[in-house]
């Protein structure tokens, strides 16, 4: 079969070795399927309204599969764009307070497409240390220059534009996913207007937590709407479904369409998806207070862990970060949890910006009192020692 | 508000240049949302095989979300993975002929993780000149030297590899998407084997149209299951739903959930385009005479189209292309049919590898005889002059 030496499969002996090197440092990861009706308390999905399972968006997804099909059959350039999606676009720009809005089929793609689309050769990117893998490889497909500032430093921004000549973005996480915590926005904002920058915010963990009813990070900080900002956010987390959009000025949205490849050369979001989506966003109308009690949920669980001593970060929005003093610690406290009916998330390299591993919990609106105390005994309960 | 000249708005004045420049060339484009019920005979979208609003696949999306969720609530390595999913895997990789598989958010996702998992520093990439915009993402984004290579052409991929040492991959479209022409897998083949490479074949538009039963091109060459060949797919073409797949050896799967950063850190597909998909491939296994019928029907359509006069290029798969005299004559063609009930794609560049613009139709295979002679009927009738 093969004139080579190892035969056909010799071209992949290099991951046997990368595997070993994985499993030597703890490192291995390996899906764990659950079933529908979950036996454990959740923790650590980033359903942060508890919505992806709620009847009335359940409902709106089964219901949008057979009115428009199971998929939208085509990029939406083509066929891949139903009135649902432009009702869709239409409402997340209303309720956000943005002019327009793209939705494309994760965030991770509108992340991918709003960095590439608003840089070209001689931008200049000044990218957050912490921002979500989605950013950083938006900034590497980019022919852009990327600076990677330091975490929520607008300073560092500042000097990273200081005698650029040329188009300059500022891009950021608004919450970052590993810790929970809240970009300066209004700072960032001030320091790009000072430069003639444009500021490109990924909410993925702002919308639906943060801002009045969860309009989101930008809206709260009173930068929806304008003429310099743009952000992402994704359909996958507080609104329950999957999907991301861009939202911004209607020249970049239409910028977008045109030249976008992971939206022009993508399927578009499936009809179940965008459907749940928009009920999610029609449930927050109606249901405001969803918003404040994620955060409530995530303070008063931030209360009692560090509480009980242990190295919490106080939380901005609906994650709480707990640090753990080592990768193989933070895997045992995990499945310590897990083996007491509670699952968290457990970050280690390379999923954490700066090597320190961690839990990380989500405190979703919809739990109980009862619940909250239950997990955060739990935590406490399976702390690793600090010294080890 | 600003310290800069031009105010806020200014930051974004090159995309108003951008625009002038696109609409000189008679490139802008549009999203036309469409209705629920269409009102036009389809030969634009990619759901070859019509089952994107099939009864039992619609059904099957509902029954998903219901039971299992509007969304999977997280990335596919914390809460992300159901056993939805996993029965997914289980039967693509049963279904194709592979070891293992592993479902991403979409074929986008699964060509960037493919990609960028299987090379590093050092590793060469040949890639055919024309594969899709995901694989060419997915070189930009690997810390690979990537060799374009001249489309369809081994003995190009032979020279690329020659004298190199380290390892080595070749990348192609199996069915490329604008022309619908099949790559030459058994040669590629041969000549990866030689050099000790690895080939990555995306079978987007192969799958559930080419190979016994529709079991893709990989499977038709006698590729799948090779140790040294790794295949993605969509489940958003012939399967008529959403998402994509990498195939191959189980330690490349393996190796993808613990490296590929579109699988790590992007939210698992959404239980509804599970659920579809895997009731799409149930219906393949039941009725595989549905593959061919696909292959019956693009191979009709050319033929009225190439009697009629008109330079279609003979189809390998379901794709049916037929080249216009110029981007403006392309748009008016196509803007003619659709005045006379028929959908068809219109590809202008940047969406073309070569700069020709050409008419593309989808034969689906759920297209009656006496559809398909309406449809050739009105390309040939709204046909420009081959001088214009
Ligand atoms: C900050 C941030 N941005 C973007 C994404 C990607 O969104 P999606 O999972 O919808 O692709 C995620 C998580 O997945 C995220 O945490
Ligand atoms: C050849 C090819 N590969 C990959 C893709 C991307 O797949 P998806 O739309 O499911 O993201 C497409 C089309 O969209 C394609 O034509």
């Amino acid at each position: 079969m093969s004139e080579h030496s190892g035969g056909p499969s010799s071209c992949f002996s290099w991951i046997d070795e990368a595997r070993a090197t994985r499993a030597r440092a703890g490192l291995v990861r390996a899906l764990r399927p659950r079933p529908a009706a979950a036996p454990l308390l959740d923790l650590a999905s980033n359903d942060y309204l508890g919505l992806a399972r709620h009847p009335l968006i359940t409902e709106a997804a089964a219901r949008a599969a057979r009115r428009w099909g199971a998929g939208s059959t085509g990029s939406r350039l083509v066929t891949g764009s139903t009135r649902l999606h432009a009702e869709l676009e239409a409402e997340l720009a209303d309720f956000c307070g943005f002019e327009a809005a793209l939705v494309l089929s994760s965030g991770y793609a509108a992340n991918l497409a709003a960095v590439t689309a608003l840089t070209g050769e001689g931008t200049l990117i000044a990218s957050d240390a912490y921002n979500h893998a989605s950013l950083i490889d938006g900034c590497r497909l980019s022919r852009a220059g990327t600076v990677v500032v330091p975490h929520a430093e607008p300073e560092a921004v500042h000097k990273a534009f200081d005698g650029h000549r040329g188009r300059a973005v500022a891009v950021t996480d608004s919450v970052f996913s590993v810790d929970g915590d809240a970009a300066p926005l209004t700072a960032l904002s001030a320091v790009c207007r000072e430069a003639g920058a444009a500021l490109l915010v990924d909410d993925a963990h702002g919308l639906g937590v943060l801002g009045e009813g969860g309009r989101g990070a930008p809206h709260a900080a009173g930068l929806a709407g304008a003429a310099d900002t743009v952000a992402t956010v994704t359909l996958s987390k507080s609104l329950g479904s999957q999907g991301g959009a861009v939202l911004g000025p209607a020249r970049v949205i239409e910028h977008l369409v045109n030249t976008a490849r992971t939206f022009i050369f993508d399927t578009g979001l499936a009809p179940a998806a965008t459907g749940a989506a928009l009920a999610a966003l029609g449930l927050l109308r109606r249901e405001p207070e969803r918003a404040a009690r994620a955060r409530a949920v995530a303070a008063r669980l931030h209360g009692l862990l560090a509480g009980a001593g242990l190295e919490a970060v106080a939380p901005d929005a609906s994650v709480v970060s707990v640090r753990a003093p080592s990768p193989a610690a933070a895997v045992r406290w995990a499945a310590d949890c897990r083996a007491a009916g509670l699952h968290v998330g457990c970050f280690r390299p390379p999923s954490v910006p700066d090597g320190i591993s961690r839990l990380r919990l989500t405190a979703r609106g919809d739990l109980s009192d009862a619940q909250i105390e239950t997990a955060a005994g739990t935590v406490t309960r399976t702390a690793p020692a600090a010294a080890e």
